[in-house]
C-alpha cells in the first residue's frame, strides 16, 4: 500500500547549491515547496568540495605563511586527526545552517532518495509520496573513477572519502591535475606530505588559460610535488597500506593513499525524469533552455545541468529556475561566472580569454601585469603571480579578467561586476583602489593597458 | 655664490604618494621632470604608515589565527627587535621601489629640502638651485602633538619613531582612537601587550560610522584592550624607563611607551608658496580647484590637500596634477575614495554614509546583512562583522557600502566601482560572486534589500 500523496507547488530534488536556494526564493514567493535530499544539506559543496577544501586550504596557508617568517621561531605539531574533524565540524555546521534556513522559509525537507514515478508524483525511498505542480532537479554530480583505479575508501580515494582519513598520509598520488587535484596538491605539500600528481594532458589545469598552468606547473614544482604531464596510470597494485603504480612513463610510484579527481558525472539516472519528457545530452547532463526548464513544468540547476561545476553559478540557477517555476520570467545570464582555483596564489577567471575572445569575433587585445610590483604582495611575500585584462580594441570594452594572486577569490566579484555592467579600461582605472591591497592590481592593469601605469615602467 | 640652475618642465616637491606618480606620470607625457624629497622616498605611508603598519599586522594576524586552531599545538617565540627589523626592510625594499621607478622614468631626484626663492626657482637644501615650468606641492603632512605628551622617540612617540622601538613594550598607552591608534591598538593586544586607549570624543573611530563605532569598541574589549572615551590625558610624568598618566575620569596609567595619534598638521611653512600666490585654508592645507591647481603654475596633490589623509586619494590627486601640469585636462572626482582600517575585522566606508546621503537630499534607504551567515566567515572564524548597503529609494542607485568583514580592504574595490559606475542594487544582486568568499556579502546584502537573500530569512 502506498502511502497517501501530500503536495506541494514545488518539490525540489537535491539539497546542494543548484537545490536549496531554489526552495528559499520559491517560498520568499509564496509556493508551499518540498525538498528531497538523501544526503546531507548542503550538498557536494558544502559537504565534499569547497567548504572541507577551503578550510584545509586556509589552516596551510597560515602554516606555511608563519614558517616564512625569518623573526618567528615556531614549532607546531598539527594533529591530522584533529584536523580533519575541525573541517569535518565547519562542514556540519554550514550544512545544519541550511537546515535552519529552510525550515525559516517552511520548507519541508525529506531525507530520501526521489524518483518520479509518474507525472506529478514524486515516490520516495521510504515509500513514502510526494506530489508536485513544479519540480526543479538538482541532483548534481558525482565522481567519476577510472579502471583500476575504482574507489575502496581505504587506498583509493575520491573527493568525499579523502575527507574520512584520520592518519596523515606519508606519500599522496593524485590522479588528475583539475582543480580539485590541485588544490588537494596544495594542500598535502604544505603538509608536509610526498606528492605524486599526474595528469593525462600535456599540462596542469588543462581546462584553464595556459599562464594559470604555467604559474602553477612552477609554484607545485617549488612546493616539491613532483607533478607527471602527459602521463596515465597504466597500473596499479593495492597492497597491505599502500598502493604500488606503474605510469605511463615507466616510473613506479608508492603511495599510501590515492587520489582520484578526473571528471564528475551527472546523476541524472534511476529518477524517472524520461517520465516527464526531460532530455539528457549525451554526457548525461539535463538539456535546459535560458530560463532553466527542461521540459513542461520541470527546472533543472546546478552540475546537473553541466559544466562548469560551480556552487556559485547552480546558486545563480537555482533562483532562474525558482523564479520561472513560480511564474515569473527570469533568465540565466553565464556571461561573467567567475572560475577559482583555490591554490597559492589563487587563480581567477571570469569572463572571455584572448582566445575565445578572438574565436567569437571580436578584435580583442589584451595587457598582463606581474603582481611582483605591488606593495601588497611584498607584504604577504607572495611576488609570483600577474593579472590579465582582456579587453576590445577599440572600445576599450572590458571582456575577461584573469589573476594569479594572493586574496584572487575577493577580487573575482568585482572583475565579474566589471563585465556585467559593460565596463571599459577608463572605468576600471579611473576607480581608486586602496592602499595597499591586492585589488590595486585591478587598476593598475587597466591604466597599464593605458599606457599609464603609477607603478610599472611603460615602452623601453 | 649660488650654483647654477638646471631647469625641469616640471618639479615635483615630495616623494610620497601625492608626488613620485605625479613625476611618472608627467614623465609618461613627455615632461623632464625633477623630483624633491629631504626625507626616504614613498614618503609617509611607504615609510612609516601604512606600509610597516600592514606589514605588522600581517603577522600578528597570522599569530592570533592559528592561536585559535583547537588541534595545532603551536609554541613560537617572536623575536620583537627582528620582526622591525623586518617591518623596516620591507619598507625599505619598496622605497628602493619607488626610486628604481623614477629612475627608469629618467626623473632626476634630489636629496634635500627645497623652497621657492622667486617664481620659477627652487633653492635647494644643499644650495643648489632648480628651476621649474611647473610645480607640484606634495609635501604631506606630519604628527601633531599634545601638550605635555611632546615625542621625545623613546618614551612618547608618534607614528614614525615607534617603528624605531626595538624592545617589546610590557604596556602601552595609545592617545587617540582614530585609525592609527585603533590599528596599533589591535596589532599590539595580539602581541601580548597590555594596551590603554583613550580618546577624547565619545566613541572609538569618531569620524567613521558609529557601526563601526561599536564593532570595534567590542572587539577591542575582546582583545583585552582598556577602551577609555570621552576621556583626556591630564598629566604626564615621563620617569626612568616608564610614563605615569593621569586620565581625565582619574584613571592613572603606567606604561612603557606611549603611542601619540591625535592627528596630523601640513607640511606648508618655509616653502616660499606665498611667493607664488598659493593659498592655504585655516588649517593651513594648500588649497586646490578640481584640476589640483592651487595657483598660476602650481598644483598641489596628496595630505597637503586636507582630508582625508589616504595614500589612494594621494596617487588619483598626483596624476591629476600631472596630466594637468602637462596641459591635458583632467579632473579629480572624490566620490568614491575607500576609507580602510586594517583591524580584525577590517572596515571600509565608500561612498556615502545613510546620514550623509540624507543630508544631501536624497530619499535613502539602507540594508544591513550581518556576515556570520556567510560561509567563507564561518571558515576563517571571523562571524563579528556587517555588511551595509546605502541606497536611492526610488532608483535604487548604490550611493554607499560599508562593510566590517575580513578581506573587507579587497572588496572595496568593487565597492566603489558599483559607485562609479552608478550600478544599481540589481546590478550588483545580478553579478555572480564565487563561493566561498566574503565578496559574497556584496552580492547577498543587494538581494537583501530586494528582498529576495539566499542564506538569509526576510520576514517574520
Amino acid at each position: 500500500m502506498v502511502a497517501a500523496v501530500e503536495k506541494f507547488d514545488l518539490v525540489v530534488l537535491g539539497g546542494g547549491p543548484g537545490g536549496y536556494p531554489a526552495a528559499v526564493r520559491a517560498s520568499q514567493l509564496g509556493l508551499s515547496v518540498a525538498l528531497v535530499e538523501a544526503g546531507r544539506l548542503g550538498g557536494e559543496c558544502t559537504n565534499y568540495g569547497c567548504i572541507p577544501t577551503k578550510s584545509m586550504l586556509r589552516v596551510v596557508e597560515l602554516l606555511s605563511s608563519l614558517s616564512k617568517l625569518p623573526f618567528v621561531k615556531a614549532s607546531y605539531d598539527l594533529d591530522f586527526g584533529s584536523y580533519m574533524d575541525w573541517v569535518a565540524g565547519i562542514a556540519s555546521r554550514i550544512s545544519e545552517g541550511v537546515g535552519a534556513l529552510l525550515k525559516r522559509y517552511n520548507v519541508e525537507v525529506f531525507n530520501a532518495r526521489g524518483a518520479v514515478v509518474e507525472p506529478g508524483v514524486l515516490e520516495l525511498s521510504d515509500g513514502r509520496r510526494v506530489g508536485f505542480s513544479k519540480l526543479i532537479v538538482a541532483t548534481g554530480t558525482e565522481p567519476s573513477s577510472l579502471p583500476g583505479l575504482e574507489f575502496d575508501g581505504v587506498l583509493v580515494h575520491n573527493n568525499r572519502t579523502i575527507l574520512g582519513v584520520r592518519r596523515k598520509p606519508s606519500r599522496i598520488l593524485i590522479v588528475g591535475a583539475g582543480y580539485i587535484g590541485v588544490e588537494y596538491a596544495n594542500i598535502m605539500a604544505k603538509l608536509g606530505v610526498e606528492v605524486h600528481l599526474v595528469e593525462v594532458m600535456d599540462r596542469v589545469l588543462p581546462v584553464m588559460d595556459e599562464d594559470f598552468s604555467r604559474l602553477m606547473s612552477r609554484r607545485l614544482s617549488r612546493m616539491g610535488v613532483k607533478v607527471y604531464t602527459s602521463t596515465r596510470v597504466v597500473e596499479v597494485e593495492r597492497r597491505e597500506g599502500y598502493v604500488r603504480a606503474r605510469l605511463s612513463n615507466n616510473v613506479d610510484v608508492e603511495a599510501d593513499i590515492v587520489l582520484v579527481a578526473v571528471g564528475r558525472k551527472p546523476n541524472t539516472a534511476n529518477l524517472g525524469l524520461e517520465r516527464l519528457g526531460v532530455k539528457l545530452d549525451e554526457r548525461g547532463y539535463v538539456k535546459v533552455d535560458e530560463g532553466m526548464k527542461a521540459a513542461g513544468n520541470v527546472y533543472a540547476s546546478g552540475d546537473v545541468t553541466g559544466p562548469p561545476l560551480l556552487a556559485h553559478k547552480a546558486f545563480a540557477q537555482a533562483i532562474v529556475a525558482a523564479e520561472n517555476a513560480a511564474g515569473l520570467k527570469s533568465v540565466y545570464d553565464a556571461r561573467a561566472v567567475p572560475s577559482v582555483v583555490f591554490t597559492d596564489p589563487e587563480l581567477v577567471s571570469v569572463g572571455l580569454t584572448e582566445a575565445e575572445a578572438r574565436s567569437l569575433g571580436y578584435r580583442v587585445a589584451s595587457t598582463k601585469l606581474p603582481i611582483g610590483g605591488l606593495a601588497r604582495a611584498v607584504i604577504e611575500d607572495s611576488l609570483d603571480g600577474f593579472i590579465k585584462i582582456v579587453y576590445e580594441e577599440d572600445s576599450k570594452a572590458i571582456l575577461g579578467i584573469h589573476i594569479a594572486a594572493p586574496h584572487a577569490s575577493e577580487l573575482a566579484g568585482e572583475a565579474a561586476l566589471a563585465i556585467e555592467m559593460g565596463a571599459t579600461l577608463e572605468d576600471l582605472a579611473s576607480t581608486v583602489h586602496p592602499h595597499p591591497t591586492i585589488s590595486e592590481a585591478l587598476q593598475e592593469v587597466a591604466e597599464l593597458a593605458l599606457g599609464r601605469p603609477k607603478h610599472f615602467k611603460v615602452g623601453r
